[in-house]
């Protein structure tokens, strides 16, 4: 049924993340110059995405179109090849400010396509929001990395894929673990990745497990025949 | 598998919703007069729950108190023995607003737990409004019915019954076709019925079509055990 075998299993690095500082873990690069070592040492050692948020000097997340260019003119230098996926995530910014950096043109962004309850907040995400960003993504040849926090969000890319908002075959990450969303569950993992085969025909999709889940869901994800998002 | 042969059905009635107005149909009661009248009907046809939102004079929606107690009155006189659920959905009011009729002690009321996006708007339930509403059915005695607009509120209903936020078995509604939330779907449909089995067994479930699929969902849920919501 898989072919989790033979197939190669892209590695994407999410080097730095929207939370983390160096007071939860002295390796977390926050300078673009971290940043940008820390990424070449996963593509060394075989990431061939690279997960990228930026931060301010005092370490919180930002949405900054300059810091995003410096990395992705750093990136193109030190890592060649190594695909560059902006985070236009709602924890780095707020309204169309978390897609000011899309006219880079990175390789591909993130895409929230559905909202959701975090730990303490709800992940915003008004369909206005959502539609504009995937228009920009349209406009500078971005492909999106489609998060799907829940299963509604898989068919909503599949309605967005159909109607053309999403041009290609969407591309989709399941996000299991966060609190007030999707638990880490085997069989809604199994269900996810029976909705992607059955509505997206050969579309290929990641999973990301959250802090202490992470490396189960890294396992599931490879051995049903999907990437893996560190 | 199901007993559905054998068991009642229950039939919840949601006799006028947040949003349709008589300029969409004239037989929308709005008044509470109009309410009761279409409640007995449905009352002496069989339904045994009604599902109430109360209206403004001008048909808008509304929270308000003292509506909600003349209706719950009139219930008790007209329509004895019927099980009464006021709705504490977002469309009504805003925050602790939503919550503010039930120290009117309605043997149920509807509970969101986890956020999604609707047609043009975020449906917001931050974490500490869906765990202050929580509270208040808990003080005073009043059942929830846990609405899940997508996969991962039924888990969250499953984590506040273990913790005792809900507690009792929940009883869970499966709420689909709602425009950017969870389509009508028919596997999602089995997933959700065997997710509930998994996670509560013996707790009892219903499900809600929106719109065009209101039939369809109403027989998928009586063919599968379930109670039907109109
Ligand atoms: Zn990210
Ligand atoms: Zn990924
Ligand atoms: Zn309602
Ligand atoms: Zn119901």
């Amino acid at each position: 049924m898989t072919d989790a075998q033979n197939k190669p299993c892209i590695i994407c690095v999410a080097i730095t993340g929207s939370l983390p500082t160096k007071a939860n873990n002295p390796a977390v690069p926050i300078s673009i110059e971290e940043q940008l070592e820390s990424t070449h040492e996963a593509f060394e050692a075989g990431a061939s995405i690279v997960h990228a948020h930026v931060r301010n000097p005092d370490q919180t997340p930002t949405s900054d179109p300059d810091k995003f260019a410096r990395l992705k003119e750093g990136l193109e230098k030190h890592c060649p090849g190594m695909i560059i996926q902006f985070s236009t995530g709602g924890r780095s910014g707020a309204g169309k400010a978390r897609g000011g950096m899309l006219p880079l043109a990175p390789d591909m962004a993130s895409l929230s396509v559905g909202s959701n309850n975090f730990p303490t907040r709800v992940y915003e995400n008004p369909p206005d929001l959502i539609d504009w960003l995937a228009g920009e993504m349209r406009t500078y040849g971005v492909k999106p990395e489609v998060e799907a926090f829940d299963l509604s969000h898989i068919f909503q890319a599949v309605a967005m894929w159909r109607d053309g908002r999403i041009p290609d075959t969407p591309y989709i990450q399941f996000v299991m673990g966060v609190k007030n969303a999707m638990p880490v569950d085997k069989p809604a993992f199994d269900f996810y990745v029976e909705t992607v085969r059955r509505l997206v025909p050969g579309g290929e999709w990641c999973a990301a497990g959250i802090g202490a889940g992470q490396l189960t869901v890294n396992e599931w994800s490879v051995a049903a025949g999907g990437h893996a998002r560190t």
